[in-house]
């Protein structure tokens, strides 16, 4: 095989160009960051669960109507996507009270919410990736109104089927992140990942906490808690 | 006169009860407070400079139909307001980048926004007033669907009457904070303070920032500064 260029390296993934312009390669790192990249480790196996955690839900999207960047998982911890240009918004959906939500606002973590809310926030390191307003999306011409209102109703879709999904295997979806993306001809694909660093997951029976929290609160062994989502989706283990 | 009941004491100002249920004293303190009260002074004449200028402002707004809290300064340092229950918000309209506006998002000082914001703090000093969206005011009950577009609507019209003003008199309104509350009709009402303690002002010529900066960031006489704003807005200086 030729050598492929690295068209860029983030904290959990490298993407590296193929033969095709508009299909990238995603390789799942073994790395884990918390707080912007101020807590670090190397733990191992984490890439290729993450990668066959976020194939399998794609996967599972697609099969109810919801398209996404993902293409096919070649690798036990690569898989190839549709190249698209990122929208720099992590889009969250919380569903729960936790993480910096219920820091920020002094709401009791578990605490359900009367309604699932969806927030921007900037997706820029340098600044911490920032809470941003719908209005602040508009002056900062991040998106039009219109591409807020798409991004909005996707990500509570989204959240929907994937409450569903997790309630299924006896987890409760506390919260997640979405990236969306413009492919060539402009349409807003869903892209990114979706795995247990990027949703809070909670056992629904013990409130086990089976998501990167693990790793963010020192709270035991993480390939662990990834493990038990990736088996209690049907997934297989590689051991 | 009969010694009046304290009903709160806050960073800026006192807040006294009166004979009438519906009508507290505001007095206007001489302390400096900035980043939520960890920079402190005391500045002998702010709180005179603060209600004079406050009353002028509520004053020439009534007159444009703008209703206020206001009902009558009554000496160098205090006035008669209705008494309201404030809406835990700390309305902010912004024209131009500064502040944490610029630090958070990244965004050089001074530069004019394509249109003017409104942003909501969650008024909560314990929490450091942090920014939240719209529909962390729904989920957090702050304020019903319908509030939030009355605060808006009204936030952006005192705005546009406010940069008439400050225009007139040779100065830019960068930004501002607003608090509105509900008086025992139910009825939303402009409360607080209007003051360079609560807004952005910057000479138009000069650039010279006429406002609470000057103390946040030691930039000379804060005086000085509210009382050029004064006597630009045609208020006299009692010395
Ligand atoms: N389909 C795609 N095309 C192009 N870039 C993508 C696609 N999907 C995700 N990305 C981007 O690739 C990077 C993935 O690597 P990651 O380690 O998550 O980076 P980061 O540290 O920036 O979050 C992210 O910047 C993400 O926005
Ligand atoms: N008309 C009013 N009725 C009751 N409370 C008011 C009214 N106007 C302002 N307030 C409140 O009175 C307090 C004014 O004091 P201030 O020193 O500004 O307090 P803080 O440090 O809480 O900002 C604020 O909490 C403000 O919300
Ligand atoms: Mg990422
Ligand atoms: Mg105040």
């Amino acid at each position: 095989m030729e050598e492929q260029a690295l068209l860029y390296e983030g904290k959990a993934k490298r993407i590296y160009a193929t033969g095709n312009e508009s299909v990238v390669r995603v390789q799942y790192k073994d790395s884990a960051t918390a707080n912007n990249g101020e807590k670090k480790a190397e733990v191992v196996g984490k890439g290729r669960l993450n990668n066959e955690i976020t194939s399998l839900l794609f996967l599972k999207l697609r099969k109810v109507g919801i398209q996404s960047h993902f293409i096919e998982k070649i690798s036990a911890s690569e898989q190839l996507v549709k190249r698209v240009s990122i929208i720099p918004l992590e889009v969250v959906v919380r569903n729960f009270a936790a993480g910096s939500f219920s820091k920020r606002l002094g709401v009791e973590e578990g605490k359900k919410l009367s309604k699932s809310i969806v927030e921007f926030y900037l997706k820029d390191d340098s600044l911490g990736d920032p809470l941003i307003t719908d209005e602040h999306v508009d002056v900062l011409d991040l998106a039009s109104a219109d591409e807020v209102a798409e991004l909005k109703a996707a990500a509570l879709k989204i959240n929907d089927i994937l409450s569903g999904f997790f309630t299924e295997i006896g987890v409760t979806l506390i919260d997640f992140k979405l990236e969306f993306g413009k492919d060539a001809d402009g349409n807003i694909l869903l892209a990114d990942e979706i795995s247990p660093d990027t949703c809070r997951l909670w056992d629904i029976e013990t409130q086990q906490k089976l998501d990167k929290d693990v790793f963010r609160r020192d709270l035991g062994n993480l390939t662990d808690a990834y493990e038990t989502i990736l088996t209690r989706l049907g997934g297989q283990l590689h051991v």
